[in-house]
C-alpha cells in the first residue's frame, strides 16, 4: 500500500525556501545621543529602525529580530531598588522577561505599521525566549557585567553585605552591582522560532540577550529554573542566526562598519573580511570586549558553525547601502 | 491541466483537527490569600495553576491561556509613581506589555516543567499581544477603573492637576488613579495565535488583557497607537476564543463556581446553564460587574458568536474535576 500523501512535518518540502536574516540591535539603539530615553524616544527610534528594516522583507527575507536592554534593565532595577521597602524585588530573569514585552511591544507595533500601507500582509509577533546557560560557566564565578543604578562605596557595600550583591567600581563614576554573563547554551524556543520565520512570519525573540534559565540542580526534576544573570544580545544572536538557519547574520551597531585602529587617525573601515583574516584582527586583539568583540564574535562563530552563509556590521541608516555592498562590513563564510 | 497538490494555507484540510479550549485566569491567581506576592509566590503558584491544564493537555485539547495582570500592572505603576522623578515614566500600555513579558514566562517556563518529565512533546509560546480598542468608546468619558497605589486626596488631587488624571475615591480605602477599560474590538495577533494553537502549540497570549492600542486619529497614516486604559481580561478571552475558534473557553476563578444569592444563606452554585437560564440570571443583576459579572458575559457573548461550544467557571483545583461533569459551573450553547 502506498502512504497517502502528507503535509505533515516529517514530510520532505521541496519548495524552494526564502532566505532568512536574523537581525541584531543594541538596547541603546532606543535611545539617540542626547536624547533622555523617554517613551516617545523609545518609540520614534523603533519606528526608524524598523522603517530601514522593511528593506529586507521587501527583498524577499524572512526576518528575525532581536534587541538589547541594557538601559531599559537598568532601568527597571534602579526602580526596583529604589521602592524596595514597599514592593517585593524580583530577580532579573523577570526583569530581562518584562523589557522582551515592552520592547517587543514597541517593535511589532512599528512593524505592523510600516507594513500596513505597503500591502505586506505578514505576520509579526514577539515570542519570550528563555535561553539555557551553564550553571558551570566560569562567568558565575566571576560576576563582570555592570547593571543597574550607581552607588556610592558606603551603599555598594551595604547591598553586598545585605543582598549578597557583587559589587564593583567603574571608576569615576561609581560603584554598581555586577552579575555574571554566562554564554548561550541554547535558544529553549528555537523550534518555534525558526517555524515561524520560515512561514513567512516575523519573529521578535530572544531580546535583551534571553532570559537565563538552567536546568536544576535538584537531581529529583528537571526543571527550568530562572538565572540571575544577563547574556550578551550578541552572542546570542549568533546562536539564534544558527538555529533559524539564517542565511544572513546583522548586527546593528551604532557606526557605519567595523574599523581597524578604531579612534586612531589611521582608522579604517573594513569592507569585507573572509574567515582568516576576522581571525587574524581577533586575535590582534583589533576588537574591544566592551564594543565590537562579541559582534565580531558572534559573526564569527555563527560562520564557523554554518558553510556558506554571511554576517554584516552596520548601522541602520546604512542598512540599504550595506545590502547594495555600498557600506558596512561584510564577514564571508567558507563555502 | 489539473492543479498540483498544495500544502499551502489555501489547501482545504481534511484530516481532523483536535478541539481547542480558551482558559483565562486571573492576575490575582498568582497570588494566593495571606501572601505577600513575591516572586517566590508567583513562581510556586504558577506552577501550581499549569500542573492543573495539564489535565487538558493530555485529554488532546489545543490550548490557549491567557491571564489578567491587575496587582502586577499596579506594582509597576507605583514603582513608576515613585521614582517619577528620576527616570522618564511610561505609559500604561507598556507596563501591560512588561507584564505580559514576565507572566508569560513564568507560565510558559511552569508549563514546559510540567510537560517534560510526560514526554508531551509540544511547544509553548508566549505572544505579546495588542488589542484593537475603539477611541469612542464611552468608556473613555467616564475612566472607572482603579489602577496603581491608594493615595491622600491631597495627593490624589495634586496628580490629577499636574499629570491630567482621573481620580476617584475607593470607600474607605483612599484615593486611586481611575482608567478607561473599554470593550475589546480585535486581537490584533488573532490569525498568528489561531494558527499556532491548531498545529498543537501551547500558546500564552492577550495577558493582561492585552495592550490597548487603536488606530491614529491622525487621518494620513494608519498607524496604531498604543493607548492608556486597561481592558477587562475576561472580555478578552471571549473574544479571543471566538477568534481561535475554541470549542471550550474556561474561567478559572477563586471559588468553584458561579453562585445564584453568591454570600447569602440561601446561596447556591449552579450546575449548568442554557442560554436562556444564562441570560435571566444576568437581566435579574446576579452577578456582579466587579467579580462574576464580566466572566458570564465573555463566556455568554462567545456561545452567542458561535455555535455548538462551550464554557466553564471554575477554580484551578476543581478543573479536573469539572471536565468530568462533577464540579464547576457549565455554559451549554444553542446547537
Amino acid at each position: 500500500m502506498n502512504p497517502a500523501p502528507s503535509a505533515s512535518s516529517s514530510a520532505i518540502d521541496l519548495r524552494p525556501r526564502a532566505p532568512t536574516a536574523v537581525v541584531a540591535m543594541g538596547g541603546h539603539a532606543f535611545i539617540q545621543p542626547g536624547e533622555r530615553g523617554t517613551y516617545d524616544d523609545h518609540a520614534r527610534n523603533a519606528r526608524m529602525i524598523c522603517t530601514e528594516l522593511i528593506t529586507l522583507v521587501e527583498r524577499g527575507y524572512n526576518l528575525v529580530l532581536t534587541h538589547g536592554n541594557g538601559p531599559q534593565v537598568g532601568e527597571l532595577l534602579q526602580r526596583m531598588e529604589m521602592t524596595r521597602d514597599l514592593q517585593p524585588p524580583l530577580p532579573l530573569d523577570m526583569l530581562v522577561a518584562q523589557t522582551e514585552g515592552s520592547l517587543g511591544y514597541l517593535l511589532q507595533r512599528a512593524l505592523l505599521n510600516e507594513l500596513r500601507p505597503r500591502h505586506i500582509d505578514r505576520f509579526v509577533v514577539t515570542m519570550i525566549t528563555q535561553v539555557l546557560v551553564d550553571p558551570e560557566d566560569p562567568a558565575f564565578d566571576r560576576p563582570s557585567k555592570p547593571v543597574g543604578p550607581f552607588f556610592s562605596q558606603q551603599e555598594a557595600e551595604r547591598c553586598r553585605d545585605h543582598f549578597g550583591w557583587v559589587i564593583g567600581e567603574d571608576i569615576g563614576r561609581g560603584w554598581r552591582r555586577r552579575v555574571p554573563s554566562p554564554r548561550p547554551q541554547q535558544i529553549v524556543q528555537r523550534d518555534m522560532i525558526r517555524e515561524a520565520a520560515q512561514a513567512g512570519n516575523i519573529v521578535i525573540a530572544a531580546g535583551g540577550g534571553g532570559i537565563p534559565v538552567a536546568m536544576s540542580s535538584d537531581p529529583d526534576t528537571e526543571d527550568y529554573v530562572g538565572i540571575e544573570a544577563v547574556i550578551d544580545k550578541d552572542l546570542t544572536s549568533g546562536v539564534l542566526a544558527s538555529d533559524v538557519d539564517a542565511d544572513l547574520l546583522v548586527i546593528l551597531t551604532a557606526v557605519d562598519g567595523v574599523y581597524l585602529d578604531f579612534g586612531k587617525p589611521q582608522q579604517r573601515r573594513l569592507g569585507a573580511v573572509t574567515m582568516a583574516e576576522c581571525r587574524a584582527y581577533i586575535e590582534d586583539e583589533q576588537f574591544p570586549m566592551g564594543s565590537m568583540g562579541p559582534k565580531v564574535a558572534a559573526i564569527y562563530e555563527f560562520l564557523l558553525r554554518k558553510k556558506g552563509r554571511r554576517g554584516l556590521i552596520t548601522d541602520a541608516a546604512h542598512l540599504r547601502e550595506s545590502l547594495d555592498g555600498l557600506a558596512g562590513t561584510h564577514f564571508i563564510g567558507t563555502i
